[in-house]
């Protein structure tokens, strides 16, 4: 994009006198990104041009908050994702069970969409896997991770367990079920339960 | 594309003076596709236009061949997976680990970006998602489930296993590995004969 045209948008921008950068044109922006990728429009191919016609904005609002497409789609799957959870520590089971079953709301299905959508993306840009890891992935791993610690310290899993693994065999085959119903024989309802059972199974001393 | 324009590309791709349709054609068509997508071409942004041009042909080679562009990716997928694994019926534990690492070999990194970058075509088209269920996925987790079912009649696996939700924490985990490393700290070096263990720790009777 060059200067030229971003002051054109920007001009075209300002129409609406006066008008603020508003918390509302934000989250227009961030909820355009997410219409957008849960319809099924891969990040790569997604442009700051469709995002700021869904939203309904120019596009100079959208390059004033976010330098460029990778930090706002950072930006919009870390809003979709909400606040990290904070397990209640009561047993392993009833934690990993809140933490799965937040994965799977009513808005499950987005949410798989948007991810599945992102993927061409991260497999383009490591500097864009790097950013998703640190900053979507990992903050919510670790979070699980303490759980699953917090059990071998406590006597309630192995002394042995493979910690690492046991996190890929509980966010495994929910992101996969969660993108596109891997395996449609599997129903969603107790999903949570069923999965953190069976792991369980194997991992309790 | 227009009739006309259909025309203009066949007769250029006749330029190579009555040259036959050869096998050697369908496979540079084929690895154009892979090529593509592994390098992060996501699938629903991959134009025939592209594929043509990596691989050295005419579009209208591509159309004499396959009808349209989802029937061209899932016998791209299905070529690069290879024939349907016979798993020797030794025992579940040898079955499962030579299913799972025939999805880690060195072509390991190529499959699990081909299949993300697949995922957003898949997510906006429910036809083209039975289409790669019913191919793909499907045959290829029949050979799984008959192996876990043979386990459960020898007494091997648990009476009241699960078995679907078995296939998904086999699959799961193996699947969002291999696209992604989704988990870093999981080492590749024997990640099939760990992930059936603590599976099996679990499912055994």
């Amino acid at each position: 994009m060059t200067t030229a045209s971003v002051d054109a948008v920007a001009d075209q921008d300002r129409k609406g006198p006066g008008r603020p950068r508003s918390a509302r044109a934000d989250e227009a922006i961030i909820e355009a990104v997410l219409e957008l990728l849960s319809a099924g429009q891969s990040a790569d191919a997604l442009s700051i041009e469709a995002v700021a016609a869904t939203a309904g904005v120019g596009k100079a609002t959208i390059y004033r908050r976010w330098p460029n497409k990778e930090a706002l789609l950072i930006d919009a799957v870390t809003t979709m994702k909400g606040p990290i959870p904070e397990p209640a520590g009561v047993s392993v089971r009833d934690d990993l069970v809140t933490l799965l079953a937040g994965m799977r709301t009513k808005r499950m299905h987005r949410y798989g969409k948007v991810t599945a959508c992102l993927l061409p993306e991260l497999v383009k840009s490591e500097e864009m896997h790097k950013v998703y890891q640190a900053g979507v992935v990992e903050p919510r791993r670790d979070v699980m991770r303490g759980v699953l610690r917090r059990g071998v310290e406590s006597g309630e899993l192995r002394a042995d367990l493979d910690v690492e693994l046991t996190l890929l065999m509980l966010s495994g085959p929910a992101i996969v079920q969660n993108m596109l119903r891997w395996n449609p024989a599997v129903p969603d309802e107790g999903f949570a339960e069923h999965l953190v059972d069976a792991v369980l199974r194997g991992a309790r001393a």
